[in-house]
């Protein structure tokens, strides 16, 4: 368990912003941000997001917190019993550190928001409690949490997709008509093909951002669980415009057992105005002491209560960078928003309430570099900061290196998993120092043409806001991004920018701010330095970025004239052939 | 200086075909190979090729051997001071050697024979005194030996490639259509443009590999000195169809000054059949008491005797793989050769007497492979042996990744320099073995394409024989370039293949065999371990070399309806403009 502390800096500017909350002064929120290997809990005060405590907790099992088949690359699961330790641990350990702050107290405690990983279901049972805790199915990893990695559902996707659009093209329209392994039908049906079994036994399914907030709530019957509408979106081909989940008669298509769970899952999803529940006095009693009653907000995605954390607002593109990239973008739902090809899910609410909450990203960005320093280089942490500063002072095209950012396949736009990554330009001088550089832009080339496909839609791009620690701790990263998107790149002042979302939607339902977007006025902000493009390395990132769209194109399908399309495909057959 | 001593062992078939060479039995030639770094003195039994002494002296000037320009990464001259203090020391010190073995005397000695590299004029008085000898220009490089990889005749190059396609283009049509910036007229026209006192100074002009020779015989007339046809060939742009040098005519469109020149350099280059001298008293002496007069071989490319010595014959493909590889193959000349698009050469005697001689070559293969490991990976030379028994139990295309051998551009069969590297379809679970092994197969496929290409035009390739290092100690690499290109590959049995040429040139002038092919068959030979084509992984090389042509056709202006052409030369300029 490591125990963090961070006291929030905040410009002038948006502390003057804040003068007037003296009715929010005392008030603080929970923000709980259920990350891939550990959960952080975070306590901010309401007036101005300053953060009293934090603690992180790791999970106890499996391998970094994640239960593993030798047998099988694409299983990812998680037992909810580390979830449930983590939920105690690390708020107690964040209390234990904001008490000793003056002005704080646990009373003072005015709401929770809870943001996880997702999708990542879990097989409940009729009182909602996960069948990993039934003793017949402890060890059977199909009763666990289904973390959001876990692949293992890959044809179930290939079928839901080849289905919907037989059959319902709108169902996949808002998700770049592709419908991932990642997401919960694909890891449902899966289990039913798998491991009968469990499904059998599973009253109902719940998303792991639902199951939490129903869990500190005391429900115990799942049909009574709040569900939020940004898990249930594309990721379970919900919308309101279709009557809630997909229909009954589609769903047989699959299975009729799929039919039959409908009728035990939910109607009607929600955003982020429904609260999940109140505290229950039982877990209120086992994280220290909370007031039980105070409001707890609708569960989320990680990185939307991120972007929430990070002051998304229209025209603001936040970026999470990790080992991929989770991008999100709100549009008024006033307004309409079209199906944007090879986006993943436009979901109106999934973010903000009153917005469409957009979402696109890149299936590995930090990963890359971790792949070339690490596994190539043998390097280690330090590295990235020796390659940085050698080439740093390197201008833009000097190495005469091309890099697709596709080593984990392709997220947006062209949606496409198998797709490989590609170096081009490499001489017998070409350092180690210049590739690495190389593919920091092409995860920026990458940024810009998420970039361009959100504008080209009409979603106003005019800022962007990036959180995560490579956005924190590498300068050179965020120029080069600043100079091939053309845009001021912004880093968000909260290290824990989604745990601070979480907070700040706790704090809206608590009545610290009158709406969101008072309270992101109020409690978010961004770092002082700012990265602005630098023309004369925009001018020839531009002609760059003209190259690697013609590469993107030729081995993306999008350019067929090239013949080049299936050369990544055909390498990747070649290879299961001889695997 | 580093002494070597290798004995040679003979196929027991090899043996016997030579039992009745009485009467050569007791004579031995000496062969003379000049490298970039060193030159190497190799004294052979002209009866069956053994090896009774052999010494490597390494050149003391410059950077290992090399003068080098700080300001001007394309200048590699050399010390011609160097060149002779080296015939000196290699000579004597195989002599040493040789005196221990049973029934070797320094008297037995009847013939030398002179590889260098090349092209690689230098500039001599009217007494074939190099001008860098005299006071005035020592300390002038251009004044000196004009290495083979000197590519400061660039914009020469260009210029005479152009004008030859307008106004004479026959005259590049035996060699891809580009002349080099490594040959002969680049490098004088060059000196020209930016010495004018040393162009001016210079009686005339002479290759390395003619000059040695002429030294020896104790020349002392540039316009005595017998000019080899290897070295004139298309590097000299010289033809006895259009009446040998190019015409004054077309010299005086480069310049006047050429014209001028073409006088004071000989009207007639000559095969092996005709001596370049006989062994003058002097240098007789200063190599450790020689018997004078005895004939010396005319001189040749390092590589086209080192065909020889590999055993090169019609059907029979030559490839000596170094740092770049070059493939030489034979067609009697009683029959017509087309021009062949992209081959580096096809002279008549070039290499063996009545023989169309066929050149062709990869820019970059050791070099590659040690890019990779030394400079990206920061190996050593184990590390290449360590990476290789990494993979060496993969299967062809269990990796997934596909390369092109362009790291430092491609010179058959697509002529271009400017052609750059590629890799394609890493993951994130790529490793630096598996990218080395990739890096081997792409020069594999690259020699593929040499072979296509000669068969296309009806040169016979029945049999692949490889000579240099890497193909003595890489058996994963010899197995692979026999599964890419169906052909059984075998290695030569000398290590020493081009010194060995050189003898066995000196020992058909000695009268110890009645021609090449008799000398051939007793002098060389190959290793007994060969390596055979396994059907599995040709299936699968099959595959993988499709889809590397669809790459090399896209990349290499081939298929232009790919669009992709100009997008390593984009990258080119950009990197040009930046740097």
């Amino acid at each position: 368990m490591r125990v963090v502390l961070l006291m929030k800096s905040k410009s002038p500017s948006q502390s003057s912003r804040t003068k007037s909350k003296a009715a929010a002064a005392d008030s603080f929120t929970l923000g709980i941000d259920y990350g891939t290997n550990s959960v952080r809990a975070l306590i901010v005060r309401c007036s101005d997001g300053a953060e009293a405590g934090s603690c992180v907790f790791n999970y106890p099992s499996g391998t970094q917190g994640i239960l593993l088949d030798p047998r099988d690359h694409n299983l990812a699961r998680q037992n909810p019993a580390d979830h449930l330790l983590g939920l105690e641990k690390s708020v107690r350990g964040a209390l234990a550190i904001a008490k000793k702050q003056p002005g704080f107290s646990t009373g003072r405690i005015a709401g929770i928001g809870v943001d996880t990983t997702g999708s990542s279901p879990l097989p409940v049972d009729r009182t909602n409690t996960p069948l990993a805790f039934d003793r017949r199915f402890a060890k059977n990893l199909a009763a666990h949490c289904w973390l959001w990695k876990d692949h293992t559902g890959w044809r179930e996707a290939a079928r839901i997709t080849a289905l919907a659009a037989q059959h319902r093209p709108h169902f996949i329209a808002k998700c770049g008509n592709t419908y991932s392994s990642e997401w919960f039908w694909s890891k449902i049906w899966h289990c039913l093909n798998t491991a009968p079994k469990v499904f059998d036994a599973a009253h109902s399914w719940v998303e792991f951002a639902d199951w939490i907030p129903s869990v500190l709530a005391g429900v115990r019957d799942p049909a009574a669980i709040v569900r939020g509408v940004c898990c249930a979106g594309h990721k379970a081909l919900y919308a309101d415009d279709w009557g809630g989940l997909p229909d009954r008669e589609f769903l047989a298509l699959l299975d009729p057992k799929l039919a039959a769970l409908r009728d035990r899952l939910y109607e009607k999803a929600r955003d982020a105005t429904t609260p999940a529940g109140a505290l229950c006095p039982e877990w209120a009693e086992r994280l220290g002491g909370l007031p039980a009653g105070i409001p707890i907000a609708i569960g989320e995605m990680d990185v939307h209560y991120g972007a929430i954390g990070s002051g998304v607002r229209e025209g603001t593109l936040v970026k999470v960078i990790g080992t991929s990239s989770c991008d999100c973008a709100v549009v008024s739902a006033s307004k309409n928003v079209p199906d944007i090809p090879g986006i993943c899910g436009i979901v109106r609410g999934a973010i903000l309430p009153g917005y469409h909450g957009i979402e696109a990203g890149q299936s590995a960005v930090g990963d890359i570099f971790k792949w070339w320093v690490e596994t190539v280089c043998r390097g280690e942490g330090k590295t990235h900061r020796e390659f940085a500063a050698e080439v740093s002072k390197q201008k833009p095209g000097q190495a005469g290196l091309l890099a697709l950012d596709w080593n984990n396949g392709n997220r947006t736009i062209l949606v496409d998993q198998r797709l490989t990554g590609l170096l081009l330009g490499q001489t017998l001088h070409t350092t180690r120092a210049e590739i690495y550089r190389a593919l920091i832009e092409a995860t920026a080339f990458g940024a810009r043409t998420i970039i361009g496909r959100l504008r080209e839609y009409g979603v106003p791009v005019n800022r962007v806001v990036c959180a995560g620690g490579i956005a924190e701790k590498d300068p050179m990263l965020m120029q080069i991004y600043a100079d091939v998107t053309g845009c001021t790149m912004q880093v968000a002042a909260s290290s824990q920018a989604c745990a601070l979302g979480a907070a700040v939607s706790a704090a809206v339902l608590a009545g610290a701010h009158r709406d969101f977007s008072a309270a992101q006025k109020a409690m978010t902000a961004v770092k002082p330095r700012q990265y602005k493009p630098i023309a004369a390395n925009r001018k020839i990132y531009d002609k760059l970025h003209a190259l690697y769209s013609r590469l993107h194109d030729a081995f993306g399908n999008v350019n067929k004239a090239a013949d080049l399309t299936d050369v990544m495909k055909e390498l990747l057959s070649i290879k299961e052939s001889q695997n």
